[in-house]
């Protein structure tokens, strides 16, 4: 008999108030509140999950290639499944077979839609019925930003107060639904991998930057503004936030020592053509995160201007236009001749 | 009879702890407490000033070029004229007659010289018997980075307490001569002009960076520490601070609202390379001021390494090597010829 194969499918999502920095490295607390919003399916990744008794390790599949599960990176990733195999009381081994479908390599970063979609599809499989904001307490100990995806529209990651953790969980501000007329161009600028891990960044951010100290103040300031302008759908009050945040977060990684620059000519060319565009009023906002790619928020009414800016730019690869997404979900079981391949190959 | 010329020789400097941000506009007083060291004559203003009862109305010239008085920047330079009259109880026009001799243009400023140079021409023209942490006071009114280079070595300018800003003037830590191994190496990227003056650049970081509220703590906690490594000739620690302070004021003005980026693509490269240099312990530090060009300061033991690190950098126009310079002095008069020429055109 087969073993069941559970399917789920997740998103990245895009932090307009930022997350850089953890109070508890151990528990990935974070300093401060972030707020980001989810994207569509254009970038995504599906990923399904079988337990079996027939296996004596647990097997990772990303894009058709074998993780090496002793790799400190992929290890991380994957306690979101020991957490909650744990929490089921499973003594099996799974198979994790996890596809990235994002036109342009590493435009934006795989995790967050990766361990999202990892641990909505593996609740599934283990049969647990847990709530998203217990989900996101997992999630978070993958990866911090990655909880953000396991709920669509307009998402915030309280930073939490409690040594344990669990306050810091996820909550939906507004769905996807609730502001339509909101676009995302993503603009890429380069392919290549990061030099510095987020990881191992905010943390010497954290040790070194002295401005940091006052880091947090600013992302709580910024989230209480930003969830207000959400509430009331005032879009030149997200515009400064958003850009003020990607500004800030820059700034301390830039006074980390040795400093982590990650914005190159070319990004700077993108603020710049965005401050023009907004010369009579914010009509569009950029924000960057651990690379020079660009992701610039703006309106139905202003996408086409806001278009032929960045289009104008040059050294730019790609512009992809992106809608806000409205979450994870499980999906109709994939790869499951893959992943019964691989139990066969390894029982 | 001709009247009579006085000629004074200043030099830029460069700081090593930042000042970036008044706390009043109108006096030039500033958030924190800064330490420059004051570069030799490589790069030099030489200013001639003649007082005439013969002329009604003052003229300035710049390398052979009349500038316009009522120009914004121009009248902010020459208040310290107007004051130094005031205080001699002068009622005569001045000729000014300053040549800037700076092998690449824009390399490094000309206001700190060019402003020092002027003051002290002008006190010695005038008779005025004044010492120079009173006409640091008076310098620091016209441009405020430029009253440290009224001192050579070490120069420390004090943020002061008081509002009306007598406690905010210059002290030299230590000569030139103290610590004759120091090497500074001038690496030019651009001679571009920059496009937002440092004058409107500092109000606008006070007024909406919101971690500029850190910044005069950090500031001050550096300065104390750069002395102490000064008077022990810690080396390592004079290295990290400058950059930890070049860094901590080009955060802040990315963290301004729109951001204000000197930084390019070749200050970068630099920025790396000299971490690379350093990985084995500091032998030297870069800091960068309101444009992409670079001072590397380090050591005659290390200076080799480091200019030739330097010079395998693309994009780099010139490299000039200086010392640490003894800082403003009368000269044999100059320019003498011209000043007369003018009055009599003139008069």
């Amino acid at each position: 008999m087969l073993d069941e194969v559970y399917t789920a499918v997740a998103t990245p999502n895009i932090a307009l108030v930022k997350y850089w920095g953890k109070r508890n490295d151990e528990l990935i607390l974070p300093h401060n509140t972030s707020i980001s919003i989810t994207l569509d399916e254009t970038f995504k990744t599906t990923t399904s999950v079988a337990f079996s008794g027939k296996l004596d390790r647990d097997i990772f599949f990303i894009n058709g290639e074998e993780q090496n599960l002793d790799s400190h990176e992929v290890k991380e990733r994957f306690k979101v499944v020991d957490e909650m195999r744990r929490m089921a009381g499973s003594a099996e081994h799974a198979v994790v077979y996890s596809v990235n479908s994002f036109p342009t390599a590493a435009g934006l970063a795989s995790s967050a839609s990766g361990i999202s979609a990892l641990v909505f599809a593996t609740s599934k499989a283990l049969g647990l019925d847990i709530g998203t904001s217990r989900l996101s307490i997992i999630a978070r100990q993958g990866s911090g930003s990655a909880c953000r995806s396991l709920m669509g529209g307009f998402v915030k990651w309280k930073k939490g107060e409690k040594d344990d953790g669990s306050d810091s969980y996820i909550e939906q501000i507004k769905g996807n639904g609730y502001w339509p007329d909101i676009v995302a161009f993503v603009a890429i600028v380069s392919e290549a991998k990061k030099k510095v891990s987020s990881r191992a960044g905010m943390k010497q951010t954290v040790e070194t930057s002295k401005l940091y100290r006052e880091r947090p103040n600013v992302a709580e300031e910024h989230a209480k503004e930003l969830e207000k302008a959400i509430m009331e759908k005032d879009f030149p009050t997200l515009a400064r936030i958003t850009m003020e945040e990607s500004n800030s977060m820059h700034a301390v990684m830039l006074d980390t020592f040795p400093p982590i620059i990650y914005l190159n000519d070319i990004s700077k060319e993108i603020i710049h053509a965005v401050h023009e565009l907004n010369s009579g009023g914010n009509i569009a906002a950029y924000t960057f995160d651990a690379g020079p790619n660009a992701v610039v928020v703006t309106t139905e009414k202003n996408k086409g201007d806001v278009y032929n800016a960045l289009n104008s730019i040059g050294g730019i690869k790609d512009i992809v236009e992106l809608k806000i997404g409205s979450g994870p979900r499980i999906a109709d079981r994939q790869y499951e001749a893959e992943i019964n391949a691989i139990i066969e190959k390894n029982r």
